[in-house]
């Protein structure tokens, strides 16, 4: 196929019904959208390399578009937005056909129709390596999107599902973007990000932003078969990471792992009454 | 450096006023952004990849970093729109070391310092070729940004400048981004793109769109040192392509090429009496 029917295929395996939020989708150079009034609006882009994000063999096509869009839509659910649109730039390499590609532009599309996020445009061209860039927009109300930054020492730190799920599952598995659970922390919580990277180096990173450190609880709620270590290290959990003020009662789905303590230094992490070094899922270790 | 490190170095290669329409840049899930009342938002990514769309050594770092925004803020030029923000994703390979990266980010802060764009924040990791996607943001008021598919038989065509320019320069040098040309076809032009991929290829994907043929005139304006097939088919020169009703002036730093004809069939592009084959920069040829 040459790009224009490939970019006509992307259209048709992306659906499209009519949406007042959509003026003009894929096909264009750029896609028109039209925000809902008093919205703030969410932006996030993630980067998924063969090689880097994930090997040929232990996802199927169908899970690398759907996982490709999940790291999207759960950056939205750690501001506790609304998801709207999605755009998707590939490379594609040889090895990559039609069908390769259809299953992946289907794995993309049964998670967004899930969210009813809208699939409106992207870029496509060939390459050595697979590689796809998610852009996904969202909305929250005016000035209540939830940030990694606001943690106050005393608050009571929360986690939204098991930890080392996907470590355990020697990183095979597809994560569900927690969108639901975000939305109702908005109003509540301090301070919220996903854990993409692992819960130590993550926690580290809400603490360094707000100035805090955090003491783990001595037990915490490992994944079944995880090991202790990959509850706190292992990357690509995408459970949403959350601290809200003490005697503030968590939302359903939410368990309660730690607490902020003063910033004696900002960003450290104690867990069993050692400082943990903090180590996790960096591209530059 | 680790990726925190690398975080913070890039928030500082790329400058960061405080701007009413940014409520949150690099450094958290999202960026947050506060859209103006009434108007539409325009969203375009494009990735930009080692071997496929520029080689080391064609380009300096600072080239490659001015030409990927470029290539996004064109985009946004073809909608009529103003740019307002960008999100960068980065696959750095182990020769992009600190320097090269820092040229590259100061690159892209010259061109965005130059349209007020923001870098709002984007994504980075490890990868075996230089991968980056740019993501830009922009607006324009309600209804009416610039699409390819609104062309009329007995509209005349026009470029907003020398055809072949990129080709002749053996693909070395780096575009301008023609926004201010393209704000002013708002409201007046009744289609417009960016040449990316060739004059023929891009007049041919407007028509198709439109519904409508085109027919050149015999003389274009190619640029000096140009041949004829490169002002014809050369990818990259990102000057606009649009049809204005005829009778209307187009504005100033346009140069009429040909006109829209009837389409039988839709796509067709005629020149000198032939036919052309719709050729062109196609990663999928």
């Amino acid at each position: 196929m040459k790009e224009d029917a490939w970019i006509a295929a992307i259209r048709r395996w992306t659906g499209g019904r009519r949406r007042a939020d959509v003026i003009a989708g894929i096909g264009d150079d750029c896609a028109i959208l039209r925000p809902a009034a008093g919205q703030d609006l969410l932006v996030t882009t993630d980067l998924l390399i063969e090689g880097v994000h994930f090997r040929r063999g232990w996802l199927t096509a169908r899970q690398a578009g759907w996982k490709a869009l999940a790291r999207g839509l759960s950056d939205i659910a750690a501001m506790g937005g609304e998801a709207r649109q999605a755009l998707v730039s590939l490379a594609l390499p040889a090895w990559a056909d039609e069908r390769w590609a259809k299953e992946f532009y289907r794995g993309m599309a049964e998670l967004a129709e899930k969210w009813n996020v809208a699939v409106v445009g992207g870029d496509l061209t060939r390459g050595r390596l697979f590689t796809a860039d998610i852009v996904v927009l969202g909305s929250a109300p005016r000035g209540k999107a939830l940030r990694r930054d606001g943690a106050k020492t005393g608050d009571v730190i929360y986690v939204s599902g098991a930890l080392g799920r996907a470590a355990a599952a020697g990183y095979r598995d597809v994560p569900e973007p927690r969108l639901a659970l975000g939305r109702r922390l908005r109003g509540r919580a301090t301070a919220c990000m996903d854990l993409s990277d692992g819960l130590v180096l993550d926690l580290h990173r809400m603490c360094a932003a707000s100035g805090t450190a955090a003491e783990l609880d001595g037990v915490l709620p490992a994944a079944p078969g995880a090991t202790l270590e990959q509850a706190l290290f292992g990357g690509e959990d995408y459970e949403l990471l959350c601290a809200l003020p003490p005697g503030a009662r968590p939302p359903r789905g939410f368990a309660r792992i730690g607490r902020m303590a003063p910033g004696r230094p900002a960003g450290a992490v104690w867990f069993a009454g050692a400082r943990l070094k903090i180590v996790g899922w960096d591209p530059f270790r």
